[in-house]
């Protein structure tokens, strides 16, 4: 058993160990891969900051058996003092000064909470998305560009929004989809998600680059629950095979193979947060050379992803899987529509939350394209129970929602919401979170003249305006700075400020 | 007769009391319906409560008459203390201030002098709307996306802007229309209109959430003053058909049938509202299962409308009435078809005010679509006597009206901004109302080159951008914080400033 | 000869009296008219009131000749003290901080410093509009949806930008249009323009209302300089008949008769000023039966404007005078049709500066709209000798005109600008403003590889958008509120500021 | 050999010498031709001003060799003191704070830093543009109505995206363009430009312009770099014979032939902002005769330009140089066919950066046009090897450029981006800014799925709303103003706020 003293000797470039969960780990190797923020924690216990972005099983599945070094004495290890800064003991006060649960009336408001109150860095991440994080904002405000055409005088005394997503029943037509480091925004991380899904009945979609282990996900369901898994191909097939088909085994229902990450995009807001956090004496030594260093943790465990993935890669998967295959990222009709003539069992609309790639369209706007064309060329109407058309992103409402199935989609998944709600209010938040969507879809169900979702049709919105990706004239600023804007009727000043 | 001390005693979950009028009611079953806002009032008098907020037989009928409880000695009963907050001295204050109404140019001036006068709560419960209250601004924006054709070299000494609605005269194109819990803004209520319409020359739609009740309105009408009467179906048809026959009765010439409000909307400012003025404490206590206790008094008396609705009813709506039969809420051209084939006698293209489904489209859209359509598949032309189209929502100029009434509108319902002008300044603020927008429609159709209302035509109008529903693409921040914007000329500092 | 103490008795509404360059006149019958700022006169001498919204003889016209009481004794007259207030005095300082000439590089810089330096009332006279002010702001934003089609490589040593209109030679595309009431931006008034069109070869069109009288204005011409003439038709035709018959005699070259003014509209931001700056007691006095009472003088001597104008009227301007008629202020392509089928001379496609309708379509947007019809309905080409468009209302640079010539304007007619040219800085201004409009002229024909006038052809611009009225969809708060917009990189802290 | 003393006695507009890098010149008679700034070294060392904006064979290239008066004596200069202003001391304390480069993340980061840290004239001269500074912004504007339809499931693990331009090899489908004035950011000037493509593989535009003199950039380069020249032609085409004849035997591949600037553009930021700087005492005294004063000198040493070049004087370049020509500034579809029927290699479509026509459109608007045209007259297909197109303006990511390609062009120019990385960082910001690029091709050809730039086509963008030029309907300020913004929920009140 290795001592807490040797293991600090190794707290440099040339040998670095770190102290993860009671065990010593030699990660020297990381170094070169671009993690060099590991070297805070050189010869140190790393385990308070490896937790919230690294599933338990990462560091082992990713360190040779040679480098796992064995235990350490607990009582040996220096304690990393953790020093609470004012930022941080302002953040606890704002906790405290959270509003009840009962004030919190829609999606938007967990956003709002939660910037108050999660670590900034949490928060950058989250929130943070592909270059100038146009295609972030363009997936909320596509949906503003669709219209309803409620009908009338239908009888809505009950509305039955219940759905079924690849056969299997939700009570809403939506799906809660991956999203990564679940932990940044509460320790119990994805689980959180994995009980509220059962509790409401719906389906969870697993992630990869979970913050809690797969087994972990599925163990924590219900028996019966319904879940599915996104995967990340690994450049070594024989990794991704025994993930597949491990999943297969625990149960899990669909296979969604994220496509529309190849490299995993650059976050601006989440690299200009990661300097202003640093040591500044660090960031100016190491100068220009450290490009890729501010990409942090997300990078290093992503880098195993593979970007040689192609369609013939498809074969493969169905000789390895019985699960539905459904490709999540498709960004255009022609893809779709090679994924409908390869037989999988559907397709993910989604630029990945506009993380990847800038000025990618929404997949609400792609889910129209995708309707007329495969209409078109192979005579599909959708919403179609063989192949089906999903979209996520930029989804707030339940009328964002039902304007997706007005338009053809089987669900819409929401991501972050769901994080937003649970780093704001923990389990709870996530609770109320699902209860608004429930009470939305009702209260517009009815209002819309849609007693079921397989009311809720094409006609009943108008999205001509879809695809306009209008950007006006720049502004005349001297005929605008020198137009006196109106002014209404005013009160009459206090008499005080008369005299 | 019951003594004060005795109501006293009934002032809890098990029991409530409360006095209104000096009548003592058992309201105990209320408390589960939603209403758990007159706890506050349990065992004492809450009839300055009450009384803005319910029609003075709004208890009666709807409480059994084995909770009438019979009258109280009035000298017994403790008298509620108000406290004047500070808010209410500020807010009394500012009445004070009001301009004169000769500098009130314009309908927008009311809203601005009503948003400074008005009750916080009652400024809420008028200006909310459904969501995130993109349709309640839409019907105005869509006002602004329709621009004049204006004709010259024509006779408009003398201009004459009546017209008739359903047969009936009215100076103007344009009647008010039915808005809900009038005395919120005044303690005259609706009664304000009745009088208004009456010396104007136009025509009142009664609301069946009036504040006032509907004989007060009815009898403070003029010998042959004509008056409308806009109907929520009640789950219980023989009540509704109580209410149908008795209003034929009192004279009423057309009823409008509400058909955009199966349920009454969430509107969240109106909510957050009630939740700031309301007891921390309590807010607290109650906890998440407390989701629709804010949705307050307009939802408990409106529980009664019946979800069930359905183009069936009309039959035997025919059968109970000879009124001419209006559809109130219809939102899109098949409807308007379908409300034509049934033989109804016209439809109000509204989405009722914006309080109901966000991103319902304007009327004034839907106009359009309705004259096209209904051309194309049965041949009618608008203005059209046999089936009148209306329109509401977002009316704030003469101008607006024209452009409904060129586009095929028989009239236009104006709602808030009456409300607005008796809650700045009371019946002279109507009075004004109506003048501005009397010399409003005399300016603008001198300048259309229309002496009448039918030579306000379709061609006077250039719409074709009506439907478009742009959203930007989000714009570049970081290109626009770099560019410097242009300076005009500027004057040279000041001598003094110089040195 | 009466004495000014006599004339100091008839100070009210019973009996009015004022002194005007030393002549007493008795005005009680206009203040019936809606003119009552006059009591403000009564019994005193109103000569420096009357000067700057009134040519020399108006009162002399409108008054009959039992009503002009003769002179009075100078020194017998109570001097009116002028109060200099501490805005004026802040004014007058402003005056004195002007930028020097130089340093006025476009239209706009003169409109920035007429702000600054112009008295509040007349600042609000010329910059106000219809209603919401939407058209005239409209006016300009439509040349923003023109953009270039620029061609090279074309011999351009040389530009000629000089042309002609209605035959007569200009130095520019452009005239200087009529706007009213010159005197308030500066003594000397149009006279100013008459002087300045000489200097730069190009023409003024002489208005009906100008603070300087016709003749002046006639007088002040050079020998040889071209004027036109704006008319507003008046009830009495035997007036007409005398002034159309004068400006002939005198030589005036064309005859522009307004015809988008049959009664001169309501300019909120002018009504509202008028309040801000007259005394409160008086207002709350005269209370709500004073409506026009804010709309002014402009309005008081406007009120002959004969609404009754039909395009039968014209035959009978044809028998009266030879000169050329042109219609200004038609609004479309089918009264541009008519004026062409009448056999006039040309059309104005305008909107009196967005003082009158609003909504109305900007000259320009017409423009496109008659070329296009005029084409298809009689064969014409534009620019066209025998039926000359032009264009007035938002213009501000050479490129602006440069535009409408483009689409087929013969000429553009410029007003507002030079108002504030003068009034910035009084004729050194306008010549400065004449002398920039060369520059830029002959800059911008280069870059557009045009040598001379009829080198800017149609080709040359792309206006497809130009029709477009697009009012956004409203904007989503709370999304916008929770995205947290990027930032750029910034400069570290100062070492100060980080101890 | 001259005295300071003598020299000095010179300083007047009668007889005007300056010293020059120890030599006296007699500039008389540049007085005349607008450079008045002269003056302000008259009789002095004028050399700290002069080198910025000129290449050291300027003044002997436009001065007749008699007034070249030969050498002084140095040490009998009077030193022309320079007084370093406060505004100077604060920003040289703001290049300290420059944060590190490895803080850069793109290239607007760079201009963020350079408009902090440049000299106030410099950032005016190079972030300035004509009139409104309209097609400045919709140069980047523009390519924000482009967007992507990426495609998946490609194998991109190597990702290349080198490319040749005019059959040159570039490590990046991007050139440095040609830019004036290259010393105001960095006292290296272009030569930092030459050295940074040569290091990174790509080819640099020589600007006729430039800071340093053309044969410095050409010795700068490495053997084998490959350099363009940007030409403006010279009125005395002796001049322009021996400069292109020139160019080619030092090895030059291209001839860039600018066509849009006949005359350089008003530039009123940069006019402003000389006003600003200057002794206001000098302003006032030269009076309003004094109007192309401001424009400087790039003003003065642009005269030369040929406003009478055309398309007949091709032949003639084709007969001097064996270079390929390329025409830069072409703005409709018309003359780039013209250019190709002419036999030309290319144009660049560009509206020079802004600079000269307002309203001029963006490049790739154009590019777009092109490639339809020339394919339906000529049959042509882009990009394509015997024509090319480039486009330059506007472009600040990778993703920018990637759009172009898509759209045909052959490679993008980019200008600013360059000018403000050395004027933040040296030679250093370029190196970064060309690493930047670098990353962001790789980044986003992976994640559009194009493996090479071959790959990036047509329909991997949607392009439909390129050319919208949309100005929205002005916006309604009392309705807006009246209208109250919905507010998220927010944190309870601090505890001690609550006191």
């Amino acid at each position: 058993m290795l001592s807490g003293k040797e293991v600090a000797q190794h707290n440099g470039r040339e040998s670095c160990w770190i102290i993860v969960h009671g065990k010593v780990y030699d990660v020297t190797e990381f170094l070169n891969g671009g993690s060099r923020i590991i070297l805070k924690y050189a010869g140190k216990d790393a385990t308070q900051e490896y937790d919230p972005i690294h599933p338990p099983d990462a560091i082992t599945s990713n360190l040779p058996p040679e480098k796992h070094l064995g235990p350490v004495q607990p009582d040996t290890v220096e304690k990393v003092e953790i020093q609470i800064t004012d930022e941080e003991k302002e953040r606890f006060e704002r906790i405290e000064r959270r509003p009840s649960l009962s004030e919190i009336l829609n999606l938007h408001d967990f956003e709002s909470i939660a910037k108050e109150v999660m670590p900034v860095k949490a928060w950058a991440y989250y929130s943070s998305a592909a270059d100038d994080e146009i295609t972030i904002r363009e997936n909320h405000a596509a949906y503003h560009r669709i219209w309803f055409r409620p009908r009338i005088m239908r009888d809505v005394t009950n509305v039955d929004f219940s759905s079924t997503i690849l056969g299997h029943k939700t009570s809403m037509p939506i799906y809660i989809t991956a999203t990564a480091l679940g932990k940044l925004g509460h320790p119990d991380g994805e689980l959180i998600l994995t009980r509220a899904a059962a509790q409401h009945g719906i389906i969870q979609m697993i992630p990869t680059l979970a913050s809690c282990s797969f087994d972990e996900l599925v163990d924590g369901a219900q028996p019966e629950q319904v879940q599915f898994f996104q995967l990340y191909v690994n450049k070594d097939r024989a990794i991704t095979k025994r993930i597949v088909q491990h999943a297969e085994t625990r149960g899990i229902k669909a296979l969604f193979i994220t496509v529309d990450a190849p490299q995993l995009g650059r976050r601006e807001k989440d690299m200009r947060q990661k300097f202003e956090a640093e040591d500044p004496a660090e960031v100016s030594k190491t100068g220009k050379d450290n490009v890729d260093r501010s990409q942090g943790a997300a990078r290093a465990i992503s880098s195993f992803i593979d970007p040689g993935l192609k369609w013939s890669d498809l074969d493969w998967f169905k000789s390895i899987t019985k699960m539905p295959l459904i490709l999540k990222g498709v960004q255009c009709w022609e893809d779709a529509l090679e994924a409908y003539d390869q037989g999988l069992a559907g397709v993910v609309l989604s630029n990945h939350g506009g993380r990847q790639l800038d000025f990618a369209r929404s997949g609400i706007e792609i889910l129209a394209e995708c309707v007329k064309h495969l209409k078109e060329k192979r005579g599909l109407t959708f919403p179609n129970e063989k192949f089906q058309l999903f979209v996520d992103g930029g989804v707030r409402r339940a009328t964002d929602v039902l304007k997706a199935i007005a338009l053809g989609a089987s669900a819409v998944g929401i991501g972050r919401p769901f994080l937003y709600a649970y780093s704001a209010y923990g389990p709870d938040g996530v609770d109320r979170a699902l209860q608004i969507l429930h009470d939305e879809f009702e209260m517009n169900m009815r209002l819309l003249g849609a007693p079921t979702i397989k009311d809720v049709v094409r006609e009943m919105v108008d999205a001509s305006n879809l695809s306009s990706h209008v950007v006006a004239v720049p502004s005349d600023s001297l005929f605008n700075t020198n137009y006196e804007v109106m002014q209404h009727a005013v009160l009459k000043l206090p008499l005080k400020a008369k005299i």
